[in-house]
């Protein structure tokens, strides 16, 4: 076999993450090359060099011992990190631009959302009350972005070419123009002091479980016309406290909430966030990317590495992400 | 007396414009001339060479013969254009880039709300209902903008800077780059053939009245992942016939309308919209523009004006903005 097959392992998620369309999908874009859907009994797992995956069983992929490089078929990594058993070869995350422009577009709009008091007046809407309130402006308020990966970048300069005052807070230190970057530990309390909408795009990893925590929410600063903060999650559900936001949005710590991620998903029917007044819920679709896109970017990826080329956007295992 | 007066003559609107505020904001800014707020008996109309004025009534403004310039404390100008009795002198309108700013925060969350499927998003969440649908990026959708002075092109902008495909309507020829422009009556049809989401940002005058009727909502495109068209009037409530707004949503030739104007202001408790499923409605706050930089902005205007300098935003009386 000249080229080595590419197995392709697709579980759980959304109707989207059909396994058999992915293969038909790998089909086109692979066209050379035998591509194989798990499980299949006639594959010999020596002849598989390649593994695209969403979600597979802890231990599914230890099998294949010829393994070259697994590509993750979406951003966040975390559900193959605590895979003990992974391979140990380059882990490759998707990093496209269709995934960073619609996370840009559900920040953007989100963040528009609380700043134009939309929750205020869809309730006045529904009361039929014509009730005008103050609106200040953009500048008004300062966002601040956990997370200045690409995505947070791309945030960061859509918010504030919208006139949005914006800093940004990561684990090592970043730089992006017009933007104040706090990083480690001891920038951490800083960026929260000057932030009115936190918006958390961090990677979940063991050190950002559970960031958003009543401790983080009470050090978000109160001294805008937004009056108590608001947080947006689209990163991943762990990350979230959600006994500490519902606290803090009931005793006004909080003025409201997005979220598009959740510590179960889908989110179980009798959570208090269905039908909680201030918090804004979408079903993990923020950013739910070109199937076409990823599966081109990952035969690229392939191509440019059996010529030798490096892979992009390798995951550092020490790191988490 | 060195200076002419100022008169301010403040009615109607909401509670934000109150004419004591608006006396201590020309107070302040123009402080070495009388102020006079309006009615005022003591005072002789031929003193008066200036008048700021919202909405004054038909005739209000005719006993002052020593006119000069009238400031209208708003964008739009046609409620002053039906008085017929306007003395004859240059008509400033307000064009602040805080207004700019606000406007361009509307159009973008309306746009966005729209195309991230936020009402039926919000629909999911009333019925506890995990179901992400498919999302399209923002590239498959054309907004179409009507209007390309300064608030039009600077939505056009930001739209385009989302992602966005971006055109262009207006009566006379414009060019902004990036943005395919159309303009007359003879670029209409073309305009609206390619607009999946139409933007109204156009001046009242007798020959955009009605302009959102069923004619045009007809010619809008439909083939894009959105459907049936969507429409956003943040210009004024006489471009929109409210009665064919509600007959195109009712029987799917528009699929939704974000309005922030009304025929009648504001908007009777009767009304459809209220209540109707694919109505996003605001109180006429769309660009609520900061009093004090249009206060600011009459003062810089006066003094340019009296040191032989040229007047800015000078409507034209017969295209009527």
């Amino acid at each position: 076999m000249s080229n080595g097959a590419l197995a392709l392992l697709v579980h759980g998620g959304t109707e989207n993450w059909s396994p058999a369309r992915w293969k038909a999908r790998f089909d086109t874009v692979c066209a050379d090359r035998r591509v194989v859907l798990l499980p299949e009994p006639a594959l010999d797992p020596a002849d598989v060099h390649y593994a695209a995956v969403w979600k597979p069983k802890p231990g599914e992929l230890a099998a294949f011992r010829n393994l070259r490089v697994i590509f993750n078929l979406g951003a966040g990594v975390d559900a193959l990190m605590a895979d003990r058993s992974l391979p140990d070869v380059p882990l490759v995350r998707v990093a496209v631009d269709d995934l960073t422009d619609r996370m840009t577009e559900y920040v953007v709009l989100h963040v528009l959302m609380h700043h134009r008091q939309e929750l205020y007046l869809r309730e006045s809407q529904r009361a039929r009350r014509w009730a005008p309130k103050y609106q200040w402006v953009a500048g008004a308020l300062t966002v601040g972005i956990m997370g200045l990966g690409t995505l947070g970048a791309a945030s960061a300069r859509a918010l504030r070419a919208l006139g949005f005052h914006v800093v940004g807070w990561s684990r090592s230190e970043k730089q992006i123009d017009g933007i104040a970057c706090f990083h480690g530990a001891e920038g951490f309390d800083g960026f929260l002091r000057q932030t009115n909408i936190l918006v958390c795009l961090l990677p979940l990893t063991p050190d950002t479980r559970h960031v958003l925590n009543r401790g983080v929410f009470a050090k978000l600063n109160r001294d805008s016309p937004l009056g108590a903060p608001v947080i947006i999650n689209a990163g991943r559900g762990g990350l979230q406290n959600e006994a500490d936001i519902l606290r803090a949005l009931d005793d006004g710590t909080l003025g409201a909430a997005s979220l598009d991620v959740y510590e179960a998903e889908p989110l179980p029917e009798d959570s208090p966030f269905w039908s909680h007044p201030r918090v804004v819920l979408t079903p993990h679709n923020a950013a739910d990317t070109d199937a076409d896109e990823i599966s081109k970017y990952v035969a690229r990826q392939i191509l440019r590495f059996e010529a030798g080329g490096v892979l992009e956007n390798v995951v550092d295992r020490k790191r988490g992400y």
